[in-house]
């Protein structure tokens, strides 16, 4: 077996170390002083194989990279220091303040409004402390009337037959869920500005696959990401970023959900491909 | 599909800044104030969503809408300060203390120990805060001798054949897990006063949903919810509830589960029923 | 700063690479396969980091860390087909079939039921595929009226000051679960045999370090593992192992919490330290 040619672990390192003082906005990465008297090996696996491998990796920006990362610390809830850091660092790479509030907003839908609550006042404490003096802008929602027109639009467009067939499931059992869904969901959320929907689908695959409970919707969510632009690299790409923040079991298992996605698709079933026919 | 006539958006934000007001005991909510100046879409989504939609769905009372956003909240143990907020609105909605500490006390069969303690240290600080003076008091265990069977009779009244069945399957592996589940889970703890069993099962399946990493237990605690008097109604309206604190993919799967175990129901078999043939 | 020598790419993977097919009992490791077609990045990275690095550092045997690896798994509950090959691979590294079973049983203290119960049922799939025929033992439980006893001097011995703060602290608001705790955790669980105390503790603060959601209780157990036994150099190597299976920020976050440990045991304060004064 080939082992493509990667950098020596000390180039990685190297290159890790750029990395997180680039993101950190720093010259002296605060992992490296908070670990240096008690585990000095920890902080140097983190900085050579999550900074100077796995963020060097083609297919996804920083930028995605720190969307990625913010997604799953925020909705696995379980890491509130690193969830500050990576919030920090999404702005050291360029995502506005509004991004990142908004990006918690969306995370309600898969992760509930603690989640959503515990993730602005997270990226408050961050503006204050960078002194960052953000102003939100507010959204008018959707006119209730035309919410369930619009919800549905935009799941059409998002999950096709995937999320049709999701809302058929639900009509026999608990049709009002299914209206939530389209109505609150992706009439109100996913049509809000801010957040393009690639972006929204980024987010969504990254945080189910750390969650890795909801394997249903995770397929769903990854025919979502090829139908509004995502790429098949950029699928697998994120999965291989998610080992970094929720193991190398989550990563795996959203790398065969995603192989199952891309059958089907080839397939040209019915799947969650709004173009293809209907199954 | 029809979409069934709505309250406009400003009456159910009205209706949801009431509900709030109510749960809070406040005229001012925290919520409102908290997210001012960072994000009041996410507030105004929250108040109008969850507390003048789902708040105000039928079928279960803000008391039990209560028990289950506590179990919820507890078991995920991401979000300390919604889990005190909503201890405190649960005292605010007419739960006792005693019946909030026995809660915590029954999550420790679904969620082990460290949820239970963090659950009453949590409660304890929302008493003390409030100047509620707690004067716990003590249940005898079952004698010893006398708690298999006692278990054993709870275990079939509760889960029926469905509980039955799980007992069996242990005996071939570890029968003494079987045996801490009888005496322990249900000997000890479903025998307890202050909460009624079919608040017990309440809370269990909102916190099973939530988790959604225990789907066979689940499927075990939705006939229980039927078996002690719960109705499927009840059932399908704590899975909507339960997308509000655990995000939709958690409620979604719930309700599938919910539809799998009312069609063995319907078709008679040897399912979770006490009263139906063994199967 | 000095990155201390390190082995080249090429001789990690290969070393994981042996590691892998010693550990799943193969020639040829099912990863690379399940992934051949659809991310080999993502195996390689997996063999190299996981099995060429982590599993090579000292302080830790394969056997252990395989009873760490379950135990994390077991608990996170999202991702079974890992966990059924972490089962497999700790019988193949010399762990018993009653340990691993005893292991789940452990566990519900942590995790609740059904979590012991799912990774119990995990195992008995792949002892039945393995056509391991697994006799159960049964163990009598310590009498009744002995047990509040025999658990406080287990709980003594393992969490020393640490455990007797906790159960002061439940004394004005939960003294039932405080009994249990005692009775039930420390009483039934830590007396039975087949698991060394050391591995027991070892199991713990595995799950707790993954959970990430219970850092009182993995502060009372990191002190535990110590006091029966444990070192510091083996408690920081499991944090490390933790990364590869929940991801570096529960490994950073377990990590500070063990130098927290490590300074409240030299300060020779009231600490979890059987020996130390009472504070």
């Amino acid at each position: 077996m080939n082992t493509p040619s990667t950098p020596t672990d000390r180039s990685a390192y190297a290159l890790g170390l750029t990395c997180l003082c680039h993101i950190e906005a720093t010259r002296s990465p605060s992992l490296i002083d908070a670990l240096a008297d008690v585990s000095p090996d920890l902080g140097r696996l983190a900085i050579r194989f999550v900074y100077g491998e796995i963020y060097q990796r083609p297919h996804l920006s920083y930028h995605d990279r720190q969307l990625a990362t913010v997604a799953v610390l925020a909705v696995l809830g379980n890491a509130r220091p690193q969830l500050k850091f990576h919030i920090a660092a999404a702005l050291n790479v360029g995502c506005s303040a509004a991004k990142i509030v908004e990006l918690m907003t969306h995370l309600l839908v898969y992760a509930g409004f603690p989640t959503a609550l515990n993730g602005v006042f997270a990226a408050k404490e961050v503006f204050d402390e960078r002194q960052l003096h953000f102003t939100p802008t507010t959204t008018p929602s959707c006119p209730g009337d035309a919410r369930y027109q619009a919800g549905m639009d935009a799941l059409s467009r998002i999950d096709g037959h995937a999320g049709e067939a999701v809302m058929a499931s639900l009509k026999g059992i608990a049709p009002d869920l299914g209206r939530f869904i389209v109505e609150f969901g992706f009439g109100e959320i996913y049509t809000r500005p801010v957040l393009e929907l690639l972006e929204r689908e980024l987010i969504t695959v990254a945080a189910l696959a750390a969650l890795g409970t909801a394997t249903p919707q995770l397929r769903v969510h990854i025919h979502g990401l090829l139908n509004v632009g995502g790429t098949r690299e950029q699928m697998l790409e994120l999965a291989i970023h998610v080992a970094a923040y929720a193991g190398f079991p989550a990563a795996i298992n959203a790398t065969l959900a995603a192989r199952e996605v891309f059958s089907e698709r080839d397939a040209g079933g019915g799947d969650g491909d709004p173009s293809a026919p209907s199954g």
